[in-house]
């Protein structure tokens, strides 16, 4: 079976994506063949080249119509517009991975749970990092018992490409279309590694700040406000009693795309940063200190799909990891994870944080 | 003028100030003469050891009488005996220098910044980590505006030394004794240089957690309730606007004594980590990156009086440095910082997380 | 037009650079258009698994046809390999890509640049860690003056992949067949990397080891001897002035394939590691320390062709960057570097080496 | 019985010492008594100054009278002036600590080996990195086969403070009065490492390089001839097969006192960098990458003497040790390492370096 494959929207998570489908075959051959049927989207020029580049071979600004003609559906598209397409998808029984995080609310993300669970289709939310070798490694170290029962979490994103009070507004700065800020675009991803690692979060205590309150739209004069927050930071407390924070930042200085993550258990602790995505850092009970292990082994997670040990991956590899687990599990019919109720589990911790920072207190799940 | 000093305790702490104030002159010949004049304890037979290794000219039990023997006095006791002969000393008009945190509760905190203020002599409270060359650097390049104006604080610090459950149990474990645990052991140093380099706090909200809750006794085989907390986390508010988190803990495998400072402001960001003391990590403006800078050279503060550069100095000088300054506030006359008003300002916020973590919700100060 | 591509042997060399082929249409649209051709190999089986999945048209075991049908030879092949089949190409003007070293003996090496030269085609050599984009920020940082003339350089290339003494024997441990061992294969690099950097080598002083004399076959019993280092040390003094060490071991335990590259200017220094290929750090005179820069900016080089800042690049980067000057080279008639006089001035100074150590004294090149 | 101290040298290392002396009492209850007896020099007035800030009962210009009165004699003066009152000292059964190197050139400090051997006297070099925690923690790491059979070393020494081309001349940069530059100076500690690690030394080959060929008088405007060098390397072989390199630099940006140690055996690796000294990085046959050991527990070589886990030592810390491994071997009347054998065994590596470099091949040993 070859699985024809939609994508609505063509930048850089299309080119992400694309980039991984083309790259399967001689990477992954036991993946499902795939087409890259049809790219969607509103701009019909700009829509035309990317489709030529990223290797589609129809284009359509209908994304309803679009659905007849294919077996998957990727949601790639600005926050505000996962919920209809994804759905309508759903109810057709096309799949779906679509990014993260999953809705603009939670209104909208459990909506999509519903369609999702009675559709016959697989529907994935695109966490890719838990696809990346040393984030699987983490999880088998947590799993394995070695660092005994986990206690406490930390994780941080920081980037700083808001750090500059001039740079542009665009979509994500915007309540209504993106849901929030930091929170959404950098906290899904680390609240995601929370649960994967930890478990189901019970309570949590959030704080938003918007630290520029306008910026110059892209191609004008005017200011236009930002109605998301610049940075968060949350308190978690785990279902199974551990504690936690969590905290991001789109004006950190200096850090560009670092998501650091640590884990202390009652026998040894681990840590992982995104900006050294080869390394995993594991303190284990026979040790005194953390052993800097780079997680390029053949034995590794996916490792034996790519190159020789220390032949270091990139950050790109991880998405194409999951490419590789969300097509297989279509084409077997397998269940996939993370799925929509990961998603929404995660939406629920942003929407608590939110409400827990307009109401200064703790917001239980 | 000799100053004659008397110290109330003599372990670690005892031994850490009885170590800097033998090594003044040779190091800071511009520090007053000092003697070790009274060593104070309950147990006679280990105080007399002591005195002569740590160097006093005699022991007493009873801190009251060693107080009109003194110009100055040391309470290096366990957090609840901070109060009363602090009050005492200062009434008497001795200077005190005071372990931290300030006291085991606010109101006793509160009733020692009064005697403080009514007194004649200098209160300081012994933050030493205000004195390393390099905290003092990143307090100067915060305060030269070179990273703009402070948005984010990130600290933590993190033993392990409760790891094991059979750890004994001591009375840095008792509520009544020690007031808090991880929060107000590490904690008061954390907070002290979140207020140090960015501002007063304006509100806070908590979680503490005690994850081992009975512990044996150290020369029994009974078991004794654990009534402080193991770590603790809190989110705070600066009152300029500025947003932090903090956390501290005891139980995090493969951490000695990592207490790690972060700072984002709007044009920079700055690094510290106490297990790597002598190294400063600058984000400045017309940087990419962090710079990392070994803060040894002759023009760093206090390193014109140890050694060359590159020649690293260790956690106790940060000590002898703080007894420098002490001292020669008193020998001057000249007000001393941090005073008792810091040690007050931390406690408040010590008081309100622990507050904060039983009401569920932010406390303001 | 479009170039017909044949590579010489489908391994891990083979899957690097047809990785590469594929994705330059979405990434490097610049770069000409190329189909993979002929896949030349021995093993009739196993070529026609690695064709169908590397994406080539056909196969042959005969190289000498396969030149007949194409415009761009890889000589991806064993070193011994690479001498015949790779002057045979240029004598028919087909330009070659030929993977480092250069050959298995100077002697072949000359034989190849003469070839070179004659020819009408292009002839460059893998040395692919010149594409890496930190490695051209180190080009542009000491072509720049910014740290000044360069003094002192320092390579270690470390794998520990033989640390097993059981580990099996194969072509990189015969002298006949590799010319050298850890010399010549990670030597090759640190070498280049020296050159393209610093300069010119004039005189070379080295040491060469086996530690482990004789492993087994493969697929067998019995031991067959090591005839190639282990392990290799020199030191170099380069034609400006400046002086080197470089050194590369297979038995270096922890090291997966760790490259590490120090310069020292009048004015600044610099520092890279392979295992963490995305950082470059840089002293320069404004600066006290290094500051470690992510080279991840869209002004970086190459980075414009791939992600936003801090989504890391892998080792595969390096040679699809590679690809796409070699290619745009021929495409466009022009010069590519590094050609084979890069190739052989290495190969000089692996003889050099090789012979200093016979006759442990310094040899001029 | 009360040793009587008397130094030659009243500098950097005459402050170091006189330190490490004040401060045995309370941190070495075990250490034998002591009197810093006679400070000895040549400027009166500084003599003066120096001796009351560093603790000495008396003065002297005539070192020969000197030794009459005291039991131990610390050399701590330039390296052309070891030779002859450390024979005279060893002559009259005066115990010597000699700083290093142990003289300027080989045929004066094989006579300091001779008076050694010839008198009652101890005579120990001061090699203090041996008596670094992290170190002796090395050592014994060794020692005890974790990290199998020793097959690489390598050793590099860099500082900084000879970039300036306007740095001023001093007895260092002179080979009458130094011997070499940053060979004898830096080199000698690195070399002495090796041996402690790895063995003795079999043959050398090395190459020095003084990029700056003279500077100012320090006090006048005439420029003076450098003839020493302000760089050199240099390739090992040991005795038991093992192989290394070595070098220093006192011209490299950005490094101040950065001693870095590697070691490799057949099962495992070791590093050590200076400018983070509590830190031993250990890479064992269990385990795939360094673990990172802070070297502050209370089991640690000579950490008990100190502080609390995590609590960090300082450069100087190295020395007091040493002080307290010396005059106790004088105490009990028994051998101290790092003897005279020990320093001529580095100088003659240090002579055969520069013989080497002259010759441009191997030196045997």
């Amino acid at each position: 079976m070859t699985l024809r494959v939609g994508f609505l929207g063509y930048r850089f998570m299309g080119k992400a994506h694309a980039n991984a489908l083309a790259r399967l075959p001689m990477f992954f051959p036991d993946a499902p063949e795939v087409t890259r049927a049809v790219l969607v989207g509103r701009d019909e020029e700009a829509l035309a080249a990317a489709a030529d580049r990223l290797g589609f071979e129809k284009t359509t600004t209908d994304w309803e119509a679009a659905l007849d003609e294919i077996d998957v559906f990727y949601n790639l598209a600005p926050n505000y517009l996962h919920p209809e397409p994804t759905i309508a998808a759903l109810e057709r029984d096309v799949n779906v991975l679509c990014e993260k995080p999953l809705a603009h609310d939670l209104d909208a993300a459990e909506r999509m749970v519903e369609a999702a669970t009675e559709s016959d289709a697989i529907a994935g939310i695109a966490f890719n990092y838990r696809f990346l070798p040393a984030i699987r490694m983490a999880k088998a170290v947590v799993e394995s018992g070695e660092i005994g029962d986990v206690r406490q979490f930390r994780g941080r994103y920081l980037q700083d490409w808001l750090v500059d009070p001039d740079a542009p507004w665009s979509w994500r700065l915007d309540e209504d279309l993106a849901g929030s800020g930091a929170l959404g675009d950098l906290g899904a991803h680390t609240i995601d590694l929370a649960r994967y690692l930890v478990g189901d979060v019970e309570r949590v205590s959030g704080q938003l700040r918007t630290f520029v309150e306008e910026r110059p739209e892209p191609d004008g004069d005017e200011a236009r406000e930002v109605t998301v927050d610049d940075a968060y930071t949350a308190q978690l407390a785990f279902e199974n009693g551990a504690m936690g924070t969590v905290e991001g930042s789109r004006v950190a200085p200096g850090h560009k795309n670092d998501q650091t993550i640590r884990v202390h258990g009652t026998a040894g602790s681990l840590q992982f940063s995104l900006e050294r995505p080869n390394e995993l850092a594991v303190k284990e009970p026979e040790q005194r200190g953390y052993e800097t292990r780079l997680v390029t082994d053949e034995t590794d997670p996916y490792v034996d799909h790519w190159w020789p040990p220390g032949h270091v991956l990139g950050w790109e590899h991880a998405i194409i990891n999951e490419n590789f687990e969300f097509l297989r599990a279509i084409d077997r019919g397998e269940p996939y994870q993370p799925n929509f109720e990961a998603g929404v589990a995660v939406q629920r911790v942003l929407d608590a944080t939110v409400r827990s920072d307009e109401a200064t207190k703790w917001m239980p799940l």
